[in-house]
């Protein structure tokens, strides 16, 4: 079996990232990454009638990067697996469109980028297919307008709550080439500690995070010492203050080896509250800031972890709770 | 490479399908497959309180209903693959919540179901799990609100469509146990001939099929002549039409072994107009109807192809065509 404990599968021919793109809105380029993105888009419609359309182009800008990045021929990327948080995956369902390859759309909320590195390295990794393209990408304008109110009205914001990063990142994964490795895939289970307040996604999340962690450190007898960084996708401040403090109740200390795609991607000047979400929060940090800190040499294994809040404007609206998972994958030089 | 072709991936381990369950909605048990059903609710709302919670129930009835009917204990049970039509996959996400596994959100609209079919049995094939339950659902009353209009209106359905099925069903995959084989899985490709109206989906995922079936008999080398069937999701009857004329103009005659899930789960006299579709269709159908000849013995080798209608009401809004995919996946004895 590839696979060791309950929730951690093995890869044993080491899928490699041999290739990656970010693209990122205006703010997120005035924040402390903006060295590390390929892109930044000037306005949030970027030339387009609507912010949908928007951000269907910043992903499909995304994978067109990191495709030519990757020095292989759009005929020889065998699929896309990609997601978003819009109804329907309408922005990744579209930019397959635009997109010669077979298509698989996955949906687990922000851990959507981590969900699918881990369906694209078991298909490299099982010699089915040969390149796959894993990528996603969130909006602020669209989330905003569909999960929360129009934009047109100002609404304030609460102390508890992120900002959606407007942003795309693409991996493409493969065995032949150069770049860190895929070694194991840690999936989560969907955890709901009661949390309603849709406007506090990173205290429902830092349970689904500690639950993964904890199930990972478990299958594969490691320590956070282990790790040059566990990286969590947009638990924000708040969430990672939370998932330390789960984490210490447990007996496991990740302070020194914790931080959060939500807090890199903003600085505190800027005024997010809790910091950045989405799923092109942790799409659009990875595959920017992360991978070339493994390119410099700076990382040799890191534990990157996204955490999706899985709730809908129609479970909320019926009083249901958020439930939430994570899903983590080892990436190693 | 466990590949042949471009686009058909081969599972050499032939992981079986040694489990089914399905449950429909009351117009779906009136229909002709009646007798193959493991359950049927009465009510569309199902002693809950709305019909959202009714189909969150009813997919973990038909999940845990093909748990126990596989032998297997629920802890034993891996992974949930699973999607279906609400918003952000709720159905699916609260489901995942109820049991104790490990959970993949996908979706590709109603070729959900062969998608999910698809990511578990490289799962299974692979050596990286040992049990992997796929499931979808839809219901006609959640599904009618979110996509068209509020059910109270009552408003007249134009010629061209279909029905969403109230229903739910489940598949466990694995390598140990008794059931037909998975042999292989060809993937689409996300294609969009055009299409605008929003209630004939079944023209918007004709030429999606006729897309992978080409692809498939391409990759393979086998001719209709090869199956037993060849079963498509729920393109409805025109659709199937549709689709047996385009591949017609492709020199391949697929209409003595052509059907379809939409076409099967409603009688002419239920008034449904072009059939059923929904997440729910092919999954209520195969995993009752189809299952139950294979076992009896009527079925050797059928290709099932479930297709999808990717848009959403933002897509449709902004006048976007619909783009369309379909999965299929090779059963044999």
């Amino acid at each position: 079996m590839n696979r060791i404990g309950k929730q951690t599968i093995i890869f044993n021919n080491k899928p490699k990232i041999i290739s990656n793109s970010a693209i990122v809105g205006p703010k997120e380029f005035a924040g402390p990454l903006k060295q590390y993105y390929d892109y930044r888009i000037i306005d949030d419609k970027w030339n387009e009638d609507s912010f949908e359309k928007a951000e269907r182009k910043m992903l499909e800008f995304a994978i067109c990067t990191a495709i030519r990045k990757s020095g292989k021929k759009l005929k020889n990327i065998d699929l896309l697996v990609s997601g978003d948080l819009l109804n329907q995956i309408i922005t990744s369902s579209y930019a397959a469109r635009k997109i010669d390859t077979m298509y698989l759309g996955v949906y687990n909320a922000c851990s959507t980028f981590t969900e699918a590195l881990t369906i694209g390295s078991v298909l490299v990794d099982g010699r089915y297919l040969n390149n796959v393209a894993c990528a996603t990408g969130s909006h602020f304008s669209t989330a905003e307008r569909q999960y929360r109110f129009p934009l047109e009205l100002g609404n304030q914001r609460t102390p508890a709550s992120q900002r959606t990063v407007t942003g795309a990142g693409c991996s493409i994964l493969s065995l032949e080439g150069k770049g860190p490795s895929i070694t194991m895939a840690t999936m989560g289970k969907v955890i709901d500690y009661g949390i309603k307040d849709v406007n506090n996604m990173g205290a429902a999340m830092a349970p689904a995070a500690m639950n993964t962690l904890l199930a990972h450190f478990d299958d594969t007898g490691t320590k956070p010492e282990d790790y040059d960084l566990i990286l969590t996708g947009d638990l924000g401040n708040l969430g990672s203050e939370l998932l330390k403090i789960l984490m210490k109740h447990k007996g496991i200390d990740i302070s020194e080896k914790h931080n959060d795609c939500g807090k890199l991607i903003f600085s505190d000047q800027q005024r997010t509250i809790q910091g950045g979400s989405g799923s092109g929060c942790s799409a659009s940090v990875f595959n920017s800031y992360i991978i070339k800190k493994f390119r410099s040499g700076e990382y040799n294994k890191i534990l990157f972890m996204a955490t999706g809040a899985l709730l809908s404007t129609i479970s909320t609206q019926q009083g249901d709770s958020i439930p939430a998972i994570a899903h983590a994958v080892v990436i190693e030089r």
